[in-house]
């Protein structure tokens, strides 16, 4: 069994370790994409159904545009163009033909099959999409138009990292159509809403929400917002984007409607987003020494039952009654897991779900059962208690909802702890070449300024929250004038 | 609103525009991709919950294997190169650069950008696939292994249609790895029942199970099982297929296993698949003249409720009852929407959802209120009968499944009705220059037999029916012996 490194040794490698000890994903013979191991791809798929269901009660229907993007429609947001083609991964042939070469038969494009006009893959679907949408809107009677897709994406990243940054990875990304410039912010906010509670209430992550500045805004957006959550080692990911798009996109692919009146006008967009990077985050916010860490409102197996036994006549008798508990339980709580395997020592598996990140373990030896109780140990903080046969209806859903809360609870505290107001460049310098953290302080409100900064120190203004100091003072590097506050941090 | 084309004015025109006016899909700017739009992803998102779960019950879980695929993966297996280089998307570069051409500012592909080793867009995963597998194998205790995939793939399809033939198309394609011959078979025949339960339970659509002659294996491939279903011209469509890879993947990519014994053996693998093409056989089984007839069983919305009104205060009143219902039968039978829209006529809200394909409609106006009934219609059939309020709870799940057994009894009628033995050559190309359909016959077993019968009558064997007769006779091409009769028909 590999050992995982201890964050404090070497935090980059204590995460590819948690990782492979939990299985979540794997390298994969294909440049800076990973493959999603069961494991890993469970948690997309309580991530996928609970957004999912959100968005649907919200209106929105999901549907499925082409994975290509012909090369001319990147180029026609101006934009767009310039923040996608340095990346993106193009096709320009449809057939491979053998040849031999040095005496070896190998594959080669056909030169033959050369395509007309190259493709992309999408690094993003607003062209495509909106170049339907001119097929589908003509009348205010048409808007909202609320459409999900789930899919995947490619964009050619030089440095990857698990989850974090993987050339190819999953999303969800809606688009959205309306009549006016207020219900198209609306939209926007209301998503970015839905992706703060999800982040807080789903998988135990505080978010800081707020909008990105000019220099970091999507490319073809008109305001793009962020929900920011703070790792162990104290930078920031951002874990999800909102962008009101304006007309933008309506305008580059010729988008308009007639309103109730008569009067034809643009269309009014938002796009957002929320990737497998997700998982990335969640793995770094809650995960220990010992591996993964998972909130149970996300976790695939809630709890895994261990029979202990000695002979095959005890080992009948605390498999059935673990299976009768899991029975139970399962109603209630969701999958709960009975480890059967008669070819391990009952530490051994402990240490296995504990480096899966099954939030709660109930241990049941043939003494326990004839008490009538189980051992429930925690994953997150090993807290450990006997619980009689009769109290398990409530005592385990009461403790996920305890481990659920607690996991929040510790995940805000370390961002408290490590959040401080800087107002000198010195302080902000000395911060970030230590350990780091989230800095409020002044900005003069300059993208110059905001770049020279992130030259300097690779420290990067993560958004301008809603709640925020607005009181005046002056920009932590230049000195110039400013509104108020906003959230500085190394970034994922 | 467009018509909609008689089936028997133009079969082909009409399939077209059932899809157009139930908005299930759309032309993109994508050569021979579609855009599935949102009526047409929720018969999707159906269609992956029901096989989703059914995978799952068996003990198979989802994984994410890399969009991309080395060339050289495809080359390692001689039989699969062949099947998929001559119809595969390829990518060179990874970068777009802007450069002026005649004066105007275009993109181009960069040279500097150009993949050491070219990549092809999956046409199916096993190579990527296996090449993960050599990590993840090394004993017994790792079999079987039983990984599933929810994915988009891409074949380069010169002539396509929508639904049945995209050059994009999303599926599922499970790939398992086991320790006998014998353990991989019976996987391949598991999943080829699950997909005949869910064509003909779910679907209400009969199919014919059996095996592919060798002609028609999957590249790579030791036996292929499919399932095959009679549309409304006559012509099959091969619904899903299941296919036992016998060593041939692991040989290629190396995959060893130590039994409990300590010999190392390769492993045996099993592949299966179904796409959106089933989507394309569902609307083609049950729709007719007038648009969309979809089994309850696999309907977004089972049921909607048409209120009828005259003035605010009627409105307001029926309205109310409807939303009553609705909220009283959706935990009995699923989706149950209520037409609301002010700005349109009853007559037509029926014809609109005629044309979706919702199953049951329920026509509420004041009267009906007043006698406390609803008139309730059948799509498939018009069947119209008068129901109490007090009795829909019983009713409408009992009319709901009384369609859904129709739409399967009236598809196997046709398909029994269009089935024949024939015995003669003459009478073979008669038929298919006629009416079509199935025809059961004896065939020699002789692959260029089969081939030159393709050649002279687009028709070709479609599966060796698991029953079949079995007695002997002389091929209905050659005249040579025969030792059971085959299905034969022109296909999809």
């Amino acid at each position: 069994m590999a050992q995982i490194t201890k964050r404090s040794d070497d935090y980059s490698r204590w995460y590819q370790d948690v990782i492979q000890a939990a299985e979540l994903a794997d390298n994969s013979p294909v440049r800076g994409c990973m493959v999603i191991r069961p494991n890993g791809y469970a948690i997309w798929e309580n991530i996928q159904r609970t957004l999912d269901d959100r968005f649907k009660e919200l209106g929105h229907v999901n549907a499925y545009f082409p994975l290509l993007i012909p090369k001319s429609f990147l180029a026609k947001e101006a934009q767009h163009v310039e923040g996608f083609a340095k990346e993106c991964a193009i096709v320009t042939h449809h057939r491979l033909k053998q040849v031999t070469v040095d005496g070896k038969v190998t594959v080669v494009p056909d030169p033959e099959s050369k395509l007309e006009e190259e493709y992309v893959i999408r690094p993003t679907s607003e062209t495509v999409i909106w170049d339907m949408y001119r097929k589908w809107i003509q009348s205010y009677r048409d808007l909202p138009l609320l459409i999900n897709q789930w899919a995947n994406v490619m964009r050619w990243e030089m440095r990857t990292r698990m989850f974090l940054r993987t050339t190819e990875f999953l999303w969800q990304e809606g688009h959205t159509a309306h009549a006016t410039a207020a219900e198209g912010r609306e939209e926007t906010l209301s998503i970015l809403e839905v992706y703060r509670w999800f982040a807080e209430d789903i998988l135990a992550m505080p978010v800081i929400t707020g909008a990105k500045t000019a220099n970091e805004r999507f490319a073809g957006a008109v305001e793009t917002f962020s929900i920011e959550a703070m790792m162990q080692d104290n930078k920031a990911l951002q874990a999800a984007t909102s962008h009101d798009l304006g007309q933008n996109f309506a305008k580059a692919f010729d988008v308009k409607f007639q309103d109730a009146e008569g009067k034809v006008e643009h269309v009014w967009a938002t796009s957002w987003g929320m990737s497998t990077r997700i998982i990335g985050a969640l793995i770094m916010v809650h995960s220990d020494d010992d591996g993964l860490v998972l909130p149970p409102r996300i976790a695939g197996t809630k709890a895994v039952i261990v029979p202990i036994w000695k002979n095959d006549e005890e080992m009948a008798q605390v498999v059935e009654a673990a299976e009768k508990i899991a029975a139970e339980l399962r109603p209630l709580v969701g999958n709960v897991h009975v480890d059967k395997r008669d070819n391990m020592r009952p530490g051994w598996k402990y240490g296995e779900w504990e480096r899966k990140g099954v939030p709660l373990r109930m241990e049941l030896g043939p003494r326990d059962l004839a008490d009538a109780k189980v051992m429930m140990v925690s994953r997150h903080d090993r807290h450990k208690q006997p619980v009689e046969f009769t109290d398990l209806a409530a005592a385990v859903p009461a403790e996920l909802e305890r481990i659920q809360q607690d996991l929040y609870d510790r995940a805000l505290k370390r961002r408290q702890d490590a959040t401080v107001q800087v107002d000198s460049w010195d302080e902000f310098t000395k911060l970030f070449k230590g350990e780091g953290g989230f800095a409020l302080c002044h900005w003069c409100g300059d993208g110059d300024c905001e770049q020279t900064i992130q030259d300097k120190t690779k420290v990067t203004i993560r958004n301008i929250p809603f709640e925020r100091d607005e009181s005046e003072g002056t920009c932590v590097h230049c000195g110039k004038k400013s509104n108020g506050r906003v959230l500085f941090s190394q970034g994922y």
